[in-house]
């Protein structure tokens, strides 16, 4: 039943925003009673945490396995964090976006622990980054840190606009996209 | 009076979010009263509106510039694209984001035309990648609809974290960007 609950209210979450869900609207979509939601969630805000929580652990450790991988060459190792973030859309693209939206109505405290792990996120991106120049894989003249937000960017922003079910599919579209940063327009 | 209640009110919206600002709020920051609200805005959504509607309006013309430009290449134009919103950051930046998070509490008509005007944007950038191609100034291979995703990623994802008065300046941000998805990390 958790884990419908937390379904139900990613759901629910991104249609109306946090704000505007109720409790009530949460287990009445479930058809349970509200002694059922506070069987597992002490309030809202914890809920709303937890959605938080569980979405940045598993792509921390998916990011671990990809930088771990030693068959991989640096720029297939780039390619593959932001594969992780686009294909994340389809089976992630609901607590994704409540991830992105919904952070502000987090407790100061749990900000500041999801904020740390969502700078982890961007550190394993710099990482891989900087061992690419460090091998000679990529030019020695960039700037690791800003690099690192380009492909952040490239990544988060894909939630806004990307239909994994589209004309493009996310493989195509991080081919695309890793051809550019790797090899330019020009 | 009407400019500071815009002000004010996105100011409230960045901090405290739409749903969570009452009119009241908007007007004991400013010590004036409903009344005087209600003289300009019919609610809360229209002052919302016109927010959303002035952000989208001063950047669409000041597109139209760029791409009218005679004397530019059309990488600069694509630099100079980059720089509008990037500069934007800046001067704009609370606006950027409430326009950014808060679209959906537009009425259904509102967020339609909104949206209308915010695939303008996005297909004035293509039209400047489409030139580039047709001039040669671009790889042909390119597909101009994702390319400009990638140039829109960029630039709208660096409101989520860049900090105009910090380390790097605007100007050396958009330099950056232009280096590498012009000239690629390899």
């Amino acid at each position: 039943m958790k884990k419908e609950i937390i379904e139900k209210s990613i759901e629910l979450f991104e249609k109306k925003g946090f704000t505007q869900t109720s409790i009530q609207d949460i287990v009445d979509g479930l058809d349970v009673t509200k002694g059922t939601f506070y069987y597992y969630f002490s309030s809202k805000e914890q809920l709303l945490m937890d959605i938080h929580y569980e979405y940045i652990n598993q792509l921390l450790e998916r990011q671990e396995k990809v930088i771990s991988d030693k068959n991989c060459t640096s720029t297939e190792k780039i390619s593959a964090l932001i594969a992780l973030l686009i294909y994340d859309i389809k089976e992630q693209g609901p607590s994704g976006r409540v991830f992105f939206r919904e952070i502000r109505h987090l407790s100061d405290d749990n900000i500041k622990i999801i904020k740390e792990k969502r700078n982890q996120v961007r550190l394993n991106i710099e990482k891989v980054v900087n061992e690419g120049i460090e091998k000679g894989e990529l030019r020695d003249d960039l700037r690791p840190d800003i690099i690192t937000f380009a492909i952040l960017s490239l990544s988060n922003y894909s939630y806004q606009w990307f239909k994994p079910d589209g004309e493009i599919s996310a493989e195509e579209l991080v081919n695309i996209y890793s051809d550019v940063i790797f090899n330019g327009m020009v």
